[in-house]
């Protein structure tokens, strides 16, 4: 059985902490085992590790979310990217096609999808395991899980069985599927045994392949890649799930929650306050996730949640929370805060003066052993003050030692890159016409081609 | 008739906008007179103008607010600086010194005292002129203004009639003093004719010159700074209002309020917003004062007031405001944003590491003909990245010109000066031991002094 995770989300429901590239999965605000900060996306890994899916997973994502997984969870996980963002049915068919052609997984094995962020007990993934006997068993072309419902919710989407018996492995029919009802109709539902659907799915590689080739797709990885953009904007409930005939369920009686709200969220943060600041007492059930160096002081207000980022300071009460989609807006403003493959940045102040310039300082940490890519900028140039560790740069070619208090200056145009040879922190003030971080020109250059006593300084 | 303006508060009760050297006073919450945002210090400034007090008046202050004063009021405004912090009779008493010695005030003339910051229509001033004629016609030492209370305020002192007849100015003799009574106490006082304590009173000169002098202190002003530790640190009110017999009042029936906490501020802040960010409209009666340049959202939380600048954020509901004081505690971190004689700085990052050194940015405007005193620092290297405008620069008496995307390293021991030719901005990295705005020694350095051709760059 291979499984694949979805990563996906746009970010704006947690703001302002999540943000494009920044998605509520890898906010590190749960509590994880030994007391931790852990991200919906580390515990979930830890909960594959441990039910022994971890070396069968693949995460199936977009190029903004590419560097954020590598830094949380290894530079190891195996990572399908889409060329562009579509919808879930292109996201699962490329993946399957990652399967097939990349990996030569036969098209007898069970692919089982899931989002990358389900908050659940460990017992879940033993049911995500149990889909491969279930479809074996059963016979039908998909198996989902579906959630026994613990109240009438009208959020949900719902999995309505057909009310045939259920298999050997617990499995029932699917009659049909039923999106967000009122809360009578919730009601209803959930006296028809009617359960969550809680997006997890199986199916044999087979049968997404051949699905592909029916439709004249390409199901080789590189060809399907090249012809992404010719796949329908559609999810694959639409396109697939609610289309099938022979799929089943499989029943979950344990927790599972979605935390893609504030609300939903908080219910699960043991602590009323993560970062710098004080809630006082009488400010009953308000939490305080505070990632700024600035101190929060909440006083008397209950009910709130205030979450504060270099992106933007909400304060909402709780219930008003998932207004955040809408009064945010459309606008995609650029992030303040990345994770990236080689270490994070902050930025820490920006300025647009109206002749036309515009100045802004970040704080940068590279990890020790990563570097940089050898890059170019057209419209900016930078200056570095190196305020803690050492780093080799590479200047034009030429290769140098840094250390704390050294300043580098890379005007416009200059090639260069920057390694940690321990974990480095540099202070870097860019200035000119259009400072985006789209303003790159990324240049072939090995490090380990430098030979180590060509380095200056 | 002179006016003696007290200007000193510890910048507590309104953080995180206010801070030591930055109180209350100077916050540009208010809407001036075309729309313009105006502190409370420039509006008592803009006031006096219009009561034809301007050229008469003077402002006694501590060190840390002089340059504050300087930047909103100008610097041709009469300061008088204590030398340190005691209290309002040490303070009134070194500014009646610098009056007799230094401006050569006649013993005769009426000084008025009074805090820079009342909250007050434009014919509160008239009152004050009055004094005057109230102290000739009635023979008092001490006239004061009393407020006719709109409401039993168990917050404020009172002051209680003798019952005699009004004087021909409309004065009143007084009884006796009261602070802060219930709320019952308060409605008797108000039935009385109390009216309440504000802070302005006025008496002749020679009246306190004579009591220093009876009390063997200096009474010039030189003499008086050098021996300013010996004076009882007291207030005026309880050193000479209370223990005076020949007191009156002049009743005043306008407009006069407090400004003091959160809840009676925004109570005169006519935009519900101020600076970067939204307010949903379902938060009826919210106040948010944003000093910071990362946007605010609330949504749906009504009674608020959130207020952010680079010292902190607070989120409290109207009535926990006055706790400020109390939550924030007794520990006065550094200033965050400061304006000075020369700009202002904003720190946008600070970092102390574990090895025991600390790195600072800030930003920093230098305004055109405006400089720093030549300094050098024992504990800290400085890199300048100049992002806007061009300045002269002095590093170990050689001069030069600096302009924007030019670097400038300032290495512990530097001596070093920067004067704007224009508006300047810059990039300050400070690296070091121990970054306390403390560490300057400044060296006598005359920037006319150098030839206008010997500067380089």
């Amino acid at each position: 059985m291979k499984l694949v995770l979805l990563s996906g989300g746009s970010g704006k429901r947690l703001w302002p902490l999540s943000n494009d590239s920044r998605s509520k999965q890898f906010l590190r605000v749960l509590e994880g085992e030994d007391g931790k900060p852990e991200s919906m996306v580390e515990r979930v890994w830890r909960q594959l590790d441990a039910a022994g899916l971890r070396r069968s997973s693949y995460v199936a994502t977009n190029r903004a979310q590419k560097e954020m997984i590598a830094s949380q969870l290894g530079g190891d996980v195996p990572v399908i990217v889409e060329p562009e963002r579509r919808d879930t049915f292109p996201a699962i068919a490329l993946a399957a096609s990652y399967l097939y052609s990349e990996e030569n997984v036969s098209l007898d094995t069970a692919v089982a999808v899931m989002p990358v962020d389900p908050y659940v007990e460990d017992g879940f993934f033993g049911h995500v395991g149990k889909l491969e006997s279930v479809l074996a068993e059963t016979g039908a072309n998909l198996a989902l899980i579906g959630v026994v419902p613990s109240h009438p919710s009208e959020k949900y989407g719902y999995i309505v069985p057909s009310g045939a018996e259920p298999s050997a492995g617990g499995a029932l029919g699917v009659g049909h599927f039923r999106e967000k009802p009122s809360r009578e109709a919730a009601d209803q539902l959930i006296a028809e045994g009617a359960l969550w659907n809680c997006g997890v799915f199986a199916f044999r590689l087979g049968y997404l392949i051949g699905m592909l080739a029916d439709r004249g797709y390409p199901i080789r990885h590189g060809e399907l890649l090249d012809r992404y953009g010719e796949l329908p904007k559609i999810s694959f409930d639409y396109e697939v799930v609610e289309r099938e005939e022979k799929v089943v369920v499989l029943p979950y009686d344990g927790y599972w929650k979605d935390l893609g709200t504030w609300n939903t969220l908080t219910e699960e943060i043991g602590s009323p306050t993560i970062g710098k600041g004080i809630v006082t007492d009488d400010a009953e059930g308000t939490h305080l996730i505070n990632e700024l160096d600035i101190p929060v002081t909440v006083i008397g207000a209950g009910g709130l949640v205030v979450a504060a980022s270099p992106d933007g300071i909400l304060v909402t009460t709780k219930e008003a929370s998932p207004r955040i989609k809408d009064v945010i807006g459309g606008g995609s403003p650029r992030p303040m805060y990345e994770e990236r493959r080689w270490g994070r940045y902050k930025v820490v102040d920006y300025v647009k003066y109206p002749e036309g310039y515009e100045v802004l300082t970040k704080r940068i940490l590279i990890r020790a052993g990563s570097h940089i890519s050898y890059q170019l900028h057209r419209k900016r140039s930078e200056v570095w003050t190196i305020v803690s560790g050492v780093a080799d740069i590479v200047l034009n070619e030429r290769p140098y030692h840094v250390k704390p208090g050294d300043v580098v200056r890379v005007p416009e145009g200059t090639r260069h890159s920057i390694k940690g040879i321990t974990d480095v922190e540099l202070i870097e003030v860019q200035t000119g016409s259009e400072l985006i971080e789209e303003d790159i020109v990324r240049i072939c250059m090995d490090w380990d081609e430098i030979p180590t006593n060509q380095f200056i300084g």
